[in-house]
């Protein structure tokens, strides 16, 4: 018996971190959307609970206080985002042109996911308390230095165009980030994040590629016209979709 | 010797015009700055003054007071860029392509030539006293409305690929403002603003731009899609033959 009890209760071990994974997350987005709206230190525990609807204390079964509620969301984000630039960038199956289109994804898709996160790591940069702020500004640096090596290695493979790398890699973080701004997971009509996510992709590298490498040939080049297919099948069914027209 | 003063007395209003430019611009990037690190509640017209290295009483020579202030910073920037947005947009000299170029370079170069000003509005956004919140966000509305008729004008006539328009248009968006939070005008290089604009131009320009030319179809709505749709299909077919391939 206890030889078949074990899986079912791993099971519900697993069951109930992903209930846990969830409902930290939903925290996480809404603490930080308050955060973003109405300052760090004008906005209580209360208050996150108030927006949650649930009581202070089910607050306190997953947050320990509000400073950790702002180190975790601070630390999650910059960190994750680093380690994942340095994992494509160091990813030796991938070539040049894939490595910058992964490490778009990743960043577009995280953006996607947590847009309140990250537009409270923009609007209080400048007021996060220490050790905190070193450790966000350490994590920003290592995402830039891996995201500019990623550019480096696709201008020196000649795949992508040989500009100031510096200027590369901040256009593509831009419409990255951008993306906290404007994306509204809730009405996004399909696909969601990582429809979004493919299409930044799509866009950045061929932003940034050699215009001599624009027509791929063989699998590639099949690919690269049903793609364009794709897209115009898409083209043509919001064309009629648009009141007035056709 | 009237009729020769004149021209005298204009060229001195004119300098003096010139330099009362440069110095409320000046104060309004320091002001920006100030209000974007401390907030605007926390941060007095004698801060301002002391960045400055001015005395209050010439700052007021040059500012009526801390709200007009704001409502400047504020209201210069996104109505000058709704208003360059449209005069693009309505542009019938410019092709799609130069339109789409246009726009770009009028946004970055605005941006990397007021990047505190820039930062300000964002961070603030959430917090802006009316009716300058409401101002700010027609002009907004305004400018992404202009910029996504730019794009789609450019999907219509087949120069650039058919997607979302508002996934282009905020992607172009993106790398524009993002900007404001790497560029530092002092540690240019070289080129300056200009050559960062024009360099984001040809990246968002390339971002875009169907990597396929595809003939203008001269029709519109459902029968240019269709059109556009034969185009790709042509391509695919030319793939396909291409020897070696498939």
């Amino acid at each position: 018996m206890p030889k078949r009890a074990r899986p079912r209760q791993r099971a519900r071990q697993r069951q109930s971190n992903t209930r846990r994974e969830l409902v930290s997350g939903e925290i996480l987005e809404k603490a930080a959307a308050l955060f973003a709206e109405r300052g760090f230190s004008s906005t209580s525990l209360q208050d996150v609970a108030q927006a949650l609807q649930i009581s202070r204390t089910a607050l306190y079964h997953y947050v320990g206080g509000k400073d950790e509620l702002l180190a975790t969301l601070v630390r999650g984000l910059t960190r994750e985002t680093a380690s994942s630039l340095e994992a494509i960038a160091e990813d030796e199956t991938l070539d040049p042109l894939e490595r910058l289109a992964a490490a778009i994804r990743s960043m577009a898709t995280r953006i996607a996911n947590n847009p309140g996160r990250f537009r409270l790591l923009l609007v209080s940069e400048g007021s996060l308390p220490e050790p905190l702020a070193s450790e966000h500004q350490e994590a920003r640096r290592r995402s830039l230095r891996h995201l500019t090596a990623i550019v480096r290695a696709g201008m020196d493979a000649g795949v992508l165009r040989a500009l100031d790398e510096h200027v590369a890699a901040f256009a593509v973080l831009g419409m990255c980030n951008w993306v906290a701004w404007w994306y509204q997971p809730e009405r996004a009509a399909n696909g969601g994040a990582e429809q979004l996510a493919d299409e930044l992709a799509r866009l950045g590298v061929a932003a940034l590629q050699s215009p001599v490498e624009r027509a791929p040939t063989g699998r590639a080049g099949v690919a690269h016209a049903l793609d364009l297919l794709r897209q115009d099948l898409d083209y043509l069914e919001r064309t009629l979709d648009r009141p007035g027209d056709g």
